[in-house]
């Protein structure tokens, strides 16, 4: 511990104790918040979190990994001003009133009325697309493939929750990209949804990837991939959303092309983005009762060395806790020391609630042998290991656990996806997951088991296999399935949806869809 | 190039043509900005401006050398709420009404208006402190060494500049330090001015050090340490600023702790800050007639290799460059090849405009030579390097760059630096840069000096020896000296600041502090 962090190890050291997760995981995620000092929910406004030191930690290693996997898939990152001039964001608006209602509006400038009020953006397409219609002129200006990782606003009236469900999501990354071809967009697509199902098992996490039904995709788009989390309560969770918009943007924003041949064409978009809520659901998916299980490259803390000391050999252990710490940070290894007072359970506690990886314990007994107790956060597993080569060991068990981690959720959520062929049986599995049952396609049969079931449908599976099945509703024959939940948050427009009166224009809604 | 910045290749091959720097620095400025791809000045609010990718590049690697130099020395990072309420906003601003002018307010959720209006953060007292109440309870719980790097907002009335004078300071790094005793955040202040003074050698830039007069120190604070750079047209940039707050935050916003003998004792804070304004600096020292001048550490692109292609052995030209371009990657160097069609030229033109540090052109005379052609993007100095070791020559010419960079702007800034004795010379030099001229340490002789000359006084230098002297105004003899300068931009505390009828709270005025 470094001396800058005390505030973390003092709420750590309240020895909170955790309700048990499978029995009431909503009380579990809250506490989790505070115990694994991830953040602090005391600021004075609903729905705005402070990010601890060791939740912001996690929150960087994570978002390095999106970025470097954008990096190398030719994205390029950007930055568009927060504060949008209702002008312009009217122009996609004039015929939404409704929405107004989650808009945060800025007013003043100190005490003056400003003439254009400002929005704070609850998503970038009318920040960046009318510099879109500036940047694209040829169709040798695209692909266009950036992304910005920023703060967003939407003003939730309903009940908020870290990580989930927020008024400042501190943590967007939104790509926006531009081709000339609606088959280069489509491709872009496909590439977005690999990019993040990567993203997703860099921290073991599986995803439900799932094309969703026309009436819940993309307002304005041409169709919409997204991923969900199954949490443990058998909720889903939207992580991440990947949008083909055609050229409907385009024409709304007026980005056009010179073609090849010098003919002016319309741009096709697509747009895609994720939230800190991968955040919620790592932690979800791997934490248990004694806190905080990270994937070792997301661990702030990946090792912890507790000396086991007595009065004789205290020295020798010392040397030897000392050497094998310094090996480890050779290699690049973000491993603390723990020769503290605590008592051992204490220190356990601690270190455990915190998702370090590995616990190398060394006594004088150990040092006989010139070897190490290391104990696995995620099995609680307890193994000896020579010194001399203590750093391969951690090394392959880090590797180790990482795909451990992946696969045991790989397995639960595969326990949590339940074929179904009558409602009946999707009724009951619904408390404890995910079910699939075939459906004939049509809009009316979907929105019916919606409304019979009180659970929404995620969409129709990508890569996965299934025969033919009889639609409940009409009993037709059909070779679709789909994905039916009970979703952890219903989005706003999924609500509005039922007002058919209500035209939406693109891009309305993005934010609902992007989270 | 990668596909995907297409849009910055556009940009510069407008082959705009810059305004000659030494005639025109504001244009010149003005001019880079665009042509160097750093910011579209085009979006539709008034100083919001948008980061290109190639900018972006710039950014994030300024913004990694600070982050690393506070990360080294104990600090670490966190996010706190953009978003203000009113109520805890005012606890420090009840008696001044003046100051809202500054302040974008959030007052409407939607069509609703808010119970609690929500400032937009100026910066961020007000924000963090109120946490910092709940954190802070022993004095084991300090050194607490905690920074953020976010966007701040200012309702900016009179012209804006990009990277200088924002609505949306986009990159606002602020620290925040709490210590049990005066003397530990005065040592923290210190160590604040020597990690920013490394932070500015990183970008070559040297630094004028000064503590700044009582009348125009942090209000509230106990002192303030700032670090000005001499612009090219003789005006100073305030570019960092380190403030000891002493306990009288921790008064208004209740931060006390249980010191070792168990008594209730106020904390000692210090906050220093640093935007967007050091790489407005950092162009502006080391940009030239053709474009950027970068810093190896900072240019998104090191080194660009040139083939010069002839029919015959046009083949072997490019191995060679593509053999080169895979060694110097295979370091880690940031290459790019451009083999395009454009005339030398051009090429020369584009690659200049973007800062890239050395040019590396092969043709079939090189090769026949086993050599290529280095040049230098500062010296514009040719080289001949042989091939083998090419890769040693490159980084011995990067790290020259970086040292012969700050070596030209220590020169430059010295030679614009002029000691004077007398009223009428400081007057005559304040065009082509700072005076220093002897002062008895009376505010009233000071603001004397301030009227008569039109300028502003920094401060006492730190580290400048001199000789006692005569006080200009009084006549009396004296140790002290004083910088005494244009400033780029004349702070609005500054102006408030003559009327004194306004009294100001500690943390008022704290961001037109920190730029």
């Amino acid at each position: 511990m470094t001396e800058s962090n005390k505030q973390e190890s003092k709420t750590v050291e309240k020895e909170m104790t955790l309700p048990p997760k499978a029995e009431n995981f909503g009380e579990w995620f809250n506490a989790i918040i505070e115990a694994g000092s991830l953040m602090d929910v005391r600021y004075p406004v609903k729905g705005l979190y402070v990010w601890y030191p060791f939740g912001f930690g996690i929150r960087k290693r994570v978002y390095t990994i999106i970025r470097e996997l954008l990096d190398n898939t030719g994205h390029e990152e950007t930055l568009f001003p927060l504060l949008i001039p209702e002008t312009e964001f009217m122009k996609e608006a004039e015929h939404i009133k409704g929405f107004e209602e989650e808009v945060y509006w800025v007013t003043h400038g100190g005490t003056s009325p400003l003439d254009v009020k400002l929005a704070l953006r609850p998503t970038s397409e009318t920040a960046i697309y009318p510099m879109y219609k500036l940047w694209i002129r040829s169709h040798a200006d695209m692909p266009l493939l950036l992304y910005q990782v920023v703060n967003t606003f939407r003003y939730e009236t309903k009940s908020t929750r870290p990580l989930i469900r927020l008024r400042e999501i501190t943590s967007f990354k939104e790509a926006h990209t531009v081709h000339a071809t609606w088959d280069e967009a489509a491709e872009q697509v496909e590439k977005a949804v690999e990019i993040y199902t990567d993203f997703f098992k860099r921290l073991s996490i599986p995803t439900l990837l799932s094309k969703r039904p026309e009436w819940d995709k993309f307002p304005g788009g041409d169709y919409t991939k997204a991923l969900d989390v199954i949490m443990p309560d058998g909720k889903t969770l939207q992580v991440g959303t990947c949008h083909h918009l055609g050229t409907n943007f385009a024409k709304t924003y007026d980005i056009r092309y010179e073609t090849e041949t010098g003919d002016q064409a319309y741009a096709n978009q697509t747009c895609y983005g994720i939230s800190e809520r991968c955040i919620a659901a790592m932690i979800s998916l791997h934490g248990d009762d004694k806190g905080l299980v990270l994937p070792p490259e997301i661990a702030p803390v990946q090792v912890v060395i507790i000396p086991v000391l007595f009065r004789k050999g205290a020295e020798e252990v010392m040397a030897a806790c000392n050497d094998v710490m310094a090996r480890l940070k050779g290699e690049g290894i973000r491993v603390e020391m723990d020769a503290s007072d605590l008592r051992p359970g204490a220190k356990y506690y601690k270190w455990e609630m915190k998702g370090v990886c590995l616990r190398i314990e060394i006594g004088p007994r150990d040092l006989e042998n010139r070897s190490a107790v290391l104990v696995r956060r995620d099995t609680g597993v307890k193994e000896t290991a020579p010194l001399d080569t203590i750093v391969d060991t951690v090394k392959a068990e880090m590797k180790a656990m990482h795909d451990d981690l992946y696969d045991a959720a790989v397995e639960k959520m595969n326990s949590m996806v339940h074929p179904c062929t009558k409602l009946e049986e999707v009724k009951e599995v619904l408390g404890n997951g995910v079910a699939t049952i075939a459906w004939c396609g049509s809009e009316e049969c979907g929105k019916k088991m919606e409304d019979i079931l009180d659970a929404g449908i995620l969409g129709i599976p990508e890569h996965l296999k299934h025969e033919n099945g009889i639609c409940p509703v009409c009993g037709k024959e059909t070779d679709k399935i789909v994905y039916i939940a009970k979703k952890y948050w219903i989005c706003v427009f999924e609500k509005r949806h039922e007002t058919p009166a209500v035209w939406r224009p693109p891009g309305f809604f993005f934010l609902y869809y992007q989270l």
